[in-house]
């Protein structure tokens, strides 16, 4: 068996969602490739302003038999299998890759396979979703710090790796992503942990998208407010001060 | 006194440095802008990458007279000027506008003068500068959040906005940037709060540029290994498990 030549994996981060939110580098990453394996979050809905598609191969992971549970170890696979055949393979995320995108997992599983990875870093959805309703994550005389924390665990949670008292404590914005199911449980640990209820919130939806919802609370409020208006993932809710700027 | 028509003025996240790591929003909009206003950090050393500057005016607002105490209310003036003067006016910055960019600031200030504002995010050097050398801020299994604060200030300080202790306690990366001075008493603040001098820590100088210089070391070795490698901004250090990854 000959080996191909191997070209390095490059992992682009594609931003919060608006195609044009990825960065310069890239948008060159993903024309230079000639295949594509796509999350459904980011740029993959108008992946054609970016490059001619017609001419790479497009694998929207998401989209692969057992959706819900296609395992890490799948996309894994598939990523070291069209490297060793010598292709250019492009890893298009949402976000950042290495901001809650299993990003890190992809590069040491490519590293086992002793294939190199490029790291394209993108616009994070947790600081750019809350900008683009006017929240900015720090600002001067207010806040000078932010916390982006997974709510994809409830606080006291077997598993949590997160001290949600202490962030309550620590002065710093928080921005929670993954959080929509466990916002009650969380609202209620920031408020026992003597953060205010009146602290000021923002609940964006597909944010940067044309389908974005935004909706302004309270911590007191919040639980309430994400029931009202169904708030479903992709959602970002922003906790502090600058919610209410 | 005719008014001439006034175009909303685009504050743009320039991303940590290398000029391909600024949005294609971004580009675009520096292309289209008759006016740059740029710091010195951001792409501003490689504008000409990205777009035709011989037909536009730059202005480097770090060049100014007074350069290391140019006030924001000059900046804000020049944007406000030549915003009235009919111009189409892009506010370059480094990383994301709202991190730690005093975007804000220029959007309220605009706001105040009737001035409408865009705002383009930016790939924030705290995150990105980490990834370029390897470091994910976050990682499933060990760390699911991660906090983006300013060193400007020391531990209790009078000013300072910051919780270190809690910080320390959260359990989330920390990634600290503006913090070069003060590295030694938040290493000692984060110790004295019980978080282990053996933490690992990436000290990373210029990130994702030419000139950049990154180290790893241990809380405990923080500040005397910043001193030995005479680390000087923009630096960011990342404190926590993942900069040992």
């Amino acid at each position: 068996m000959t080996s191909a030549q191997i070209h390095p994996v490059t992992l682009i981060g594609g931003g919060p969602g608006a195609w044009d939110l990825i960065t310069v580098r890239g948008m060159r990453a993903l024309q230079d490739a000639e295949v594509i394996l796509a999350d459904h979050l980011g740029p993959t809905a108008q992946l054609d302003k970016l490059c001619d598609i017609s001419s790479k191969e497009l694998i929207d992971v998401s989209k692969l038999p057992y959706k819900k549970s296609i395992s890490q170890e799948k996309i894994n696979e598939l990523l070291i299998e069209h490297a060793r055949a010598g292709r250019k393979v492009a890893r298009l995320k949402g976000g950042d890759p290495f901001v809650f995108g299993r990003g890190f997992e992809e590069v040491q599983a490519l590293a086992d396979a002793s294939i190199p990875t490029t790291v394209i870093p993108g616009v994070t959805s947790a600081i750019s979703v809350p900008a683009a309703v006017g929240i900015p994550v720090t600002q001067r005389g207010i806040v000078h710090g932010f916390t982006v924390v997974s709510g994809h665990l409830p606080p006291g949670h077997e598993k949590s790796l997160v001290d949600w008292a202490a962030l309550a404590r620590s002065g710093a914005t928080l921005a929670v992503i993954m959080g929509v199911k466990n916002a009650p449980a969380i609202a209620s640990a920031l408020i026992d942990a003597s953060l205010s209820p009146s602290t000021p919130c923002a609940i964006i939806q597909e944010g940067t998208l044309s389908t974005e919802r935004a909706y302004r609370c309270t911590l007191g409020t919040l639980a309430q407010t994400m029931a009202e208006h169904e708030i479903s993932a992709p959602a970002v809710y922003v906790i502090g001060e600058v919610a209410g700027l």
